[in-house]
């Protein structure tokens, strides 16, 4: 066994864990509707972070409501608590050093606004995945706006529920007339221009 | 904007996320006592292999409780979801690739079990910081012993609660008879040999 290895008594400080992964934490908090296509941009952009070598994590309702929030309905409390919880994991994500990703649709201007406050000031970046109703309508990659309109699924976001247009997103995006790919080298440039990550080789 | 990032629509996976960080992902899960030293031992442990290069995350009460938790008492049904998020946003950590500390007294055998059971096999380890009560009574680093004896704290661990004696942990340290220092050296060649981290060089 090394003599070697040392430690203090102090824990390991969040500066320290992103520091070792030569970027700096932030939480990109992606919002919209159903079909928007926030969980396409932000599986691009983590799959992009990761070939760049950077150190990522992404939240969406795949790993989230099947483990951690297992135990929440939808109505409006378990909601509130949903976007709650997330939130506050996200957090512990960017205490880890991460570049986290949440992709939730977070209809609702409070909610957002309660994630926000938990983030030190430029660490939380709302991206408003804005493509129009008519388009993620007709996407219906689940089927669930024909559900929705045929009522089979009560307070659907878009249909009979509210969905809040963030009033100061930091940045909006619009997959009907911007690809993908467009999308995620907008993200990549602006986290660049940030310092979160390094700058990004032009190609020639 | 480079033209040569590339991407697929699959996911980044927990495995390319862990072999980007040169490890393998996870749990090292605390349990003991009040003033057993699952902290102390957590954070040098943390300490260590962040020196060494690994990447890590500790979940402690200092981080979940004023956060992700902060809605949760202290009684049963509390206790349980208590441990219940812990587990569930640890494996969150262990699908980002990062090798997971936390430290919590964990009394019962249910609810350490559970947590177990959302792990593959191998990845859920189980660390009983065995110091006898008496010496965590005498150290009573919080004074919660002493408030406990007084009956000013309610259903206090080793007092007037149950420490259900985990039955086949990975791991039994004990602060009382071996130092912080050789606990973690410990802890270090079992990731090691594990293969979870690569050998430690032997010191000359």
């Amino acid at each position: 066994m090394s003599k070697d290895i040392v430690w203090h008594e102090h824990a390991v400080t969040k500066e320290e864990r992103a520091r070792q992964k030569r970027q700096k934490p932030c939480l990109l908090w992606f919002t919209g509707l159903s079909g928007a296509g926030k969980s396409s941009i932000a599986n691009a952009l983590d799959q992009a972070l990761y070939h760049l070598g950077y150190h990522t994590f992404l939240l969406d309702g795949d790993n989230v409501r099947h483990g951690l929030n297992n135990d929440l309905g939808f109505n409006d409390k378990d909601r509130i608590e949903n976007i709650r919880r997330i939130g506050e994991a996200s957090k512990l994500f960017t205490d880890a050093g991460l570049i986290v990703m949440s992709a939730f649709i977070s209809p609702f201007i409070s909610d957002r606004r309660l994630v926000r406050e938990l983030f030190p000031e430029g660490e939380f970046i709302e991206v408003h995945v804005n493509t129009p109703l008519a388009v993620c309508e007709e996407r219906d990659p689940k089927g669930l706006y024909k559900k929705a309109r045929a009522g089979e699924i009560k307070h659907f976001t878009g249909i009979d529920s509210d969905y809040e247009t963030p009033e100061a997103p930091e940045i909006t995006l619009n997959t009907a007339d911007y690809s993908i790919q467009q999308c995620t080298e907008y993200l990549l440039s602006y986290l660049s221009k940030k310092g979160m990550i390094a700058p990004i080789a032009k190609a020639s």
